[in-house]
């Protein structure tokens, strides 16, 4: 598990600029599309750069936790949301046709068996039937989470031998708002007040619950507080195979969209093992789960959306891609002053 | 004059709220892209809405005001951006072309005659060669106001004639966030202060300039306050193509992509001859020009998109529907529980 990410070469900063300024629009009038052009090309190292494949992968696993109470939905939801993937009936699938993304469902350790017929549509990476519960011990062994880690970036980079310069990650595991919580306290150093919420809905009282619990379960972490044993002692397998994507995205110089609460608790442990990981990252919205904004804060981040959506499954990237477009195409496509005849400031 | 505006009947909103809520997603998770569905639902009176030819118009129009040192372009760019309209390299174009929206360039009252072959691609609705200054007098005459609206109101029926259900609407006119200041003045009763900002990128100096000249203006405006009276005194062409152009949209039950300042502005006055305009209203992006937050807090709009955008041409309408299409296809694709074998809460 070594991750060589580096700093985009900050030279072609000034020439970017200029090429944005010059074209047919007031200075700095297309807002954050300009601060993406910007980063894009940072990233790919050309005036002119170019989305190729944009893909999303869709990591799914099982929770220990879920069996505590920490979510309304019973644990078999993962396994069914994933045949409603594979039969392109939920809303990553939605989205993601419509903008033209290419998604991948990962069997990251989802609980129960898939029919041979689905096994075909699914990439199974899986570390075990779901993590184990963390109340009373550690979800995974740490061997589990390095293999998870190892997985998340074999396929990251099977997509960027496949042509892939832009991706994302979604997850889907009930009960993994708790998980994601117990990492963004223990990194951020955030209140647990602060970083539980509602998850798929919770009430009032099942908030109040859920931070028992998870309340409960610090109780039995006495670690290092390295990334690696954190994640292994709360992270789910879909979480840990998010770590190593990110982290083999951004060595690979991808560009990559964050989508929500989830996928951003697995970023903060990818942060803390490599923090250069954030110079590929664009933010694609702010979740509605409650501790998202104050993640979103540790990470001096500003997401492109903040339209109310905590689904999950990679939504909020899917969605947000289209802005991502805008801003490669405005660079490219854009007449500037002298090619249009038009006159600039007086 | 005279619009039949009809606010949509209600009866479907249930039947609407239970087929969302009834998709494969925790309940509310998918935000506002719910309320939009909705809205296009209750507009369209079907729990199966659709987009079918989407368009923004480009009204363009040039402002005696402009030649009073109110802006830091010169005003012969009005004419030379409908050419860049006209050659694809605008903003506008880029954005269109990326999400198959498909624009109209209108000269409302652009200063300057334009070549025979340019003629061609233009939709001619001139009513005369920009406004006057409003500095001493009135921009336009109450006929030519009436006019312009009329002609705006005719275009919005061709495309609805011909397919179209959901359209925007944009402008481009040097000098424009002026008379657009004045309009939201005095509907809302707004400081100039606050109504007054940067426009294409002036700084504070040419701000507090700005300013002055509109306030000596506002000292020449002894009226009855009607909209028709306002809009005649300070308005442009191009607003008041926008405001016949809203009006008979939400007559003919389209959905309006509502973009920035100025063509809020022209909404200001549409929505003061028609308070029922606003159900037919998406309002696709917070400009980054000053006063444009007061005037959606005035018109109780939330914006789906605040990315500091500031550009005019309809390009906030543009880049956001994207997530007006992904609110119907949600709508019309996802599965429900039912239909795909996915538990519910338990």
């Amino acid at each position: 598990m070594d991750f060589k990410i580096e700093k985009p070469n900050q030279e072609i900063k000034n020439q970017l600029a200029h090429k944005i300024d010059n074209k047919t629009k007031p200075p700095g009038s297309l807002g954050r599309l300009e601060e993406i052009a910007q980063k894009i090309g940072l990233i790919q190292q050309t005036t002119t750069p170019e989305l190729s494949k944009p893909s999303i992968l869709v990591f799914s696993g099982d929770h220990g936790i879920a069996t505590e109470g920490v979510s309304p939905f019973p644990q078999e939801v993962t396994q069914q949301m994933v045949l409603n993937f594979i039969n392109e009936g939920a809303a990553i699938n939605v989205f993601a046709k419509q903008n033209h993304i290419d998604i991948k469902v990962i069997d990251a350790g989802v609980k129960g068996e898939f029919d041979e017929t689905i096994k075909q549509k699914i990439i199974n990476l899986k570390i075990a039937e779901g993590t184990r519960s963390f109340l009373h011990g550690q979800a995974m062994t740490k061997e589990q989470c390095n293999e998870a880690i190892q997985k998340g970036a074999e396929i990251v980079q099977q997509c960027y031998d496949n042509g892939c310069n832009i991706i994302g990650f979604g997850e889907m595991g009930i009960g993994n708002t708790s998980p994601s919580a117990m990492l963004m306290h223990l990194i951020t150093g955030e209140s647990l007040e602060t970083c539980v919420g509602k998850g798929t809905g919770l009430d009032e009282k099942g908030i109040n619950k859920k931070r028992d619990i998870l309340s409960k379960a610090l109780a039995h972490y006495k670690s290092n507080g390295s990334p690696l044993e954190l994640l292994s002692h709360f992270g789910g397998f879909e979480l840990a195979m998010s770590v190593g994507a990110f982290l083999k995205a951004a060595e690979n110089k991808m560009t990559i969209m964050v989508d929500g609460f989830n996928i951003t608790a697995a970023l903060l442990v990818a942060h803390k093992i490599e923090p250069n990981v954030l110079e590929y990252c664009i933010f694609a919205h702010q979740s509605d789960e409650k501790g998202h904004q104050k993640m979103l804060q540790h990470l001096n981040a500003e997401p492109l959306l903040s339209i109310g959506m905590r689904l999950g499954e990679g939504t909020g990237a899917a969605v947000a891609y289209p802005l991502i477009q805008a801003s490669v195409n405005f660079l490219n496509q854009m007449a500037s002053f002298e090619e249009a005849g038009v006159s600039n400031t007086e």
